[in-house]
């Protein structure tokens, strides 16, 4: 598998600067930080300053970059954060950002910042390598709401870095009606036309269904997308034949890293990874004092 | 390996209460929910009230269940959680908790709560696997402060409950004096005696070192704790033999499961894995409405 | 016009729960109360307990009644608020809910309640009386994001219950490329092509034009929904003709209760009024001690 | 009636700087912004830079442009902000700002700057209406706390900048005895007395009252100053006539841009309108890249 | 000195329920807390629940119960707090209040909750002793801006509590003109003309100066009180024959519990002391657990 | 007594930068201020810029320079605020620090700035005393958490720049075990066992004794630190001797300034004072435009 290059559709993604990453940010240098850090404080003056490098420890794709930059510009604004290396990029033992400024604040924030930057590197570089396995095929791998609780924005951030697509980023981001709602509301039915009379002009309506009765239920309903849990390769490849393009097909439930070729093969228009977030690993990077 | 039982100190570990737990949770119901949940208000009546069942579908330890609560009163205070196992006991296929109260509150609280129970029942059961690997010795498995941004005290607690032990929770609690502040204070000597000046009564300095020299400047500087860096098991066991009990020893860097064992038969007296937080899985649990 | 029936599809809309509800609370409390409620303090005894009524003034939607509600509990939670009439209903001259607690919180929250029934009162009963207007077409008219700083999920919740429809709720709900868009990416088809690129299962893509052969490049690009942006009658009525189907419309800009149901009439499938929200009237409520 | 000139007393008027508007500002670019501005990231590349100008639509007092300053620079703080006509003068079809930085800033920030400014510019202009009306009387025109809830010292601010005068800003600035405070203290001499022994050096204690009968009461009992509520022109000129300089006199309670010239000729020393915060307007701006 | 009675004036006054108490609680709660109360948790099973009494150890007046009260809710909910004596009152070597609910909330809010008490306490105490000081007097002792960064709210309640009476409470809450003010405004004229232009209805101004000529310019300037800033008896009684009842007179600067009754003898209205709340002790407790 | 020196230890010691400090100064500045500073906004000019000298009237160690520069720039980034004299430094009747920038700026920070000042150079000053009187012994001079509310940090800040020492910032940094725990966990073995078995590698156990017999099962338990809780001179020599070396001693409990040195010759390891943050005294500074 060649995951060296950078799919060209990276290139817009931009580090989200929304108020959650700022408030988790904050939150993240509190729990480190806490009431000051008593050995940089006991150890270096407070007048030096100086230059460190991050290094890439781990082949795989950085991601988190402007993260690193943010969380020691909270910490310290005088902090200079030089990234080396292209957002996104793939690689191996190297040296990815230069740090400079004060030499305790760089202190202070290393082990926040690397914390950051090796779990979105873990993130994009699993995605990536699952947008590689399905890069011959026309499905969009999407990501879910299987995140870390407070990353959600960056995890997803690192999943479109990866090389993959985001499905909702919340539950205030479309409906998608699942098997839950569905015995509440009293049935597939009644549920998308509850649905249909909320949409907006801009809103489609999903429904997770688990058979092809309940796929023609949903089709006949109005839907616009629909998706199948934790179904077979044969039964996606029925529910594309019956779909006929009526409505567009979502696998999802269960999926990983080698199974996803071989569904996006049945023909479905999505398939869905909540592993991309909830079983990515870590990438190992480290901070030295030049 | 015979996971099932659960050490008898873990019994008083209880969910940590403090005020960065209730932000975390805060931001992550807020990333979710945003301005609604667009699905749930549309095809569930708002006075409708259910019950239910939150299952284990992977073996492992659960560890989270006040957390599952928390975040449910969070959102809506009148949802009940009642837990049906015990916080720490190993299983698989089973309820753990049943969930009764406004049936809105109760699905759009479903992911947020999962979320967090998977992750932190992750680091739980690997901080048992590890703890029972070492069982037969005297050795102590700490964590390290390579935890998700945000979620130092939950992990840290996940940690207990699997086990394990904690190292210091922040910068601010204890001093620990790494490569990078050596070489900002121009030697382990000068660094220490820096440390030293500023303890408190109930703290100890800790010191890195990679070869035996710096062990003898160490402990000739007067800390009470020693942390060896990546150094193979004969290096261990040599700084075993050097230390003699004047100071104490942690073993550090790339410990995983598989060789944690060894690592603790050096004789040191601590091991501290970061893996424990970094690259713990995710355990499965679905939540259903009966 | 009848505007004394309350259309069955609000039945379903429940006031937002959401955290910035909460944060709009708390700020309207804190700038009202300060350093607390001089007058009262000095004047009421602090044991004191009363019944009050809030009495509508004038015709129109009661629409808040939960707010006041939530008010007067952030306030003081022993305040009990008891709704004697439903939410979007038709009224004049009745009492509305009758509040019972500490005199000394009844007092001090009684403001803060009022502005926020008065102004969501005023944005519903405007909505119905637009939603009444075009009651006999097939038009669905939607609100806009000009709606008052802080308080877009109440005012999106007044139009709802006023019986008219809800358009994206903020920049991250759907994709609308406007006239700047369009200007900043060079082109409808350029900026439409990026737009889809980045879309999800539930999104749809809508574009502002304002000529026909814009209405045809925006359709050859690909969305879903067009808005035409201050057009005369003859233009939608053109612009319906040629789309024919293929993509929903949209008519915008300058729209009143006096020419919506024109509007409507052009066969339009959504209308949207900032009106609904930036020049509806605010309706007269008082509180009395019983 | 000519509106073109500022008043000179308007002149060391400035936007306010308290907390609260630093808390509105912030929730308003959240609830409109909330996890990222979807169209913008698609269409428009992170480096573009543009200028931008804001055009005043209809005629009136514009009134905000520090806020419009102050939420692009929350948002981002490369966008500088040029006002190009001053702060509380009237026009029409003109340029009132010129704005330069990233287009993104621009385009994500535009409608929360445009509404801020359309609903401040609204009450400033109904504001410089009703001072004008009065201009050759001595009235003081006042503003209540029936303003939006979040926008006190915003909507006072624009109260201000359109000639009229601040009534106090909340609850614990300065004691006003109402009709259901003196229902509590057992009448208008108890509830005075007790509002006296409170007073700061700075304060003055003012009642309401409805009769002259209550106005002796009020005024034996030692006030400061007397406010006549829903009063017509004979009671006031009567309670003029009575008070004959003892207190002072507000008149309040519907009071409008038509009636307020015949309440201030009846000699009272404020008049106080609801109307000035709860019924103005909204101006209408837009943002047009360049 | 008899200081056992409580006066009758104090009986209305009531803690403080504003925002910024919640949010100094809460500051003091995390800052003691922090990750968790180590010492607590290993030693107190967290189902141990248990009573406690607070005793004071120290004559004085006893001030902060509510906060003590609010200190434990704000911890854990569970914890009930039944005051002994009645707030404001004069006693020692007595327990003022029982505390029941879990051991472990008990321990981990006690430090804080007694931080409160001794230091409001202190306030109380010698504003109790002051204010008897001047008992014969028909002067009215005020506190000042020199409080505790914070704790303004609670300071003023317990110099209110020991019987004195509260000056402005913010910068906010009226216009009183200092020294440095009039050399900023070009002299004690301009700067009252100034102020009288925004003054509100219930507003008065006031003026710092230091001479007889400055106080007939504040005079004639039409300010309604003057402060006497550093002045000797003698001029403060020069000072009370020539204003001559036209304003009220504030004497301040220096005067502490042995010097403020020839103060009060001079015939001014108002004495004002920074010592109340800047030179207050502590006042000493302990909370037992029985 | 020469106290002009400052102790070469004191050197490194650093205004805290935690996030707390924020919060706090953010509170103060907001009680302070509130809505809006009205003196200086009807006063001073908006464009006005000044330059202000801060002096200290009173002998004492002044503490708190970097706390006063964030206090303006908190309000105002534009004031530059320039220290004169070293922090730490003793001194009487000079001028402390220069500041520039705008007018309106420097007078309405100016209260809070001072307050600041005022109370950690109270602190600093007894600090220094106590430093002094025990100079010529080995004991360390230790605060405690007998701190005001929300100024832990800063407090504690000021005790080091007096040249004492830190005990335990909070209750989360490190186990002191007292009586009370002693009573809830059932004697000291029992408490200290449980203790012990949650230290991490940098944490040491410190047990509160009152007899002999209690240090010997508290040495025999295994602390590394006794606590004597108001014993005499005499019980404290016997301790020391008792204790020989095995566990380090600290003395509490009424220990002033005039006591200290005499307790500190008894040959103990620390003496902790409440008394250096909850009896300090306030030191004078005030701020004059120039």
């Amino acid at each position: 598998m060649n995951t060296a290059s950078t799919p060209a559709h990276v290139e817009p993604a931009v580090p989200p600067e929304t108020e959650s990453v700022g408030a988790l940010v904050h939150l993240a240098l509190a729990e480190d930080i806490g009431r000051g850090d008593l050995t940089t404080e006991a150890t270096v003056r407070a007048n030096s300053v100086a230059v460190a490098e991050i290094r890439q420890k781990q082949a795989g794709v950085v991601c988190g970059l402007p993260i690193v930059e943010r969380v020691f510009q909270a910490f310290d604004d005088q902090v200079v954060v030089t990234p080396l290396v292209a957002e996104g990029s793939w690689g191996d033992q190297r040296v990815v950002a230069r740090i400079a400024g004060p030499t305790r604040a760089i202190l202070s924030g290393e082990r926040t910042a690397l914390n950051f930057l090796a779990r979105l590197s873990g993130v994009a570089t699993l995605s990536r390598q699952v947008a590689e396995a399905v890069a011959e095929t026309q499905v969009r791998v999407l990501d879910t709401r299987k995140t870390t609780p407070g990353h959600r924005v960056l995890e997803k951030y690192a999943v479109r870095v990866g090389g993959c697509h985001n499905h909702r980023a919340g539950l205030d981001d479309g409906m998608l009606i699942k098997e839950n709602h569905i015995r509440a509301a009293g049935g597939i039915t009644a549920a998308v036309s509850a649905a249909l009379r909320r949409t907006a002009p801009m809103q489609n309506v999903e429904v997770e269904v688990t058979t092809l009765a309940e796929l023609d239920e949903a089709i006949a309903a109005g839907v616009q997308v629909v998706l199948f849990d934790n179904a077979d390769l044969d039964s996606l490849r029925a529910a594309v034949a019956r779909a006929a393009g009526r409505v567009r097909l979502e696998a999802s439930g269960g999926v990983t890293l080698d199974t996803v070729q071989a569904v996006a093969r049945t023909g479905v228009d999505y398939v869905s990874l909540g592993a991309l977030t909830h079983s990515a690993g870590s990438l190992d990077f480290s901070l030295i004092l030049l």
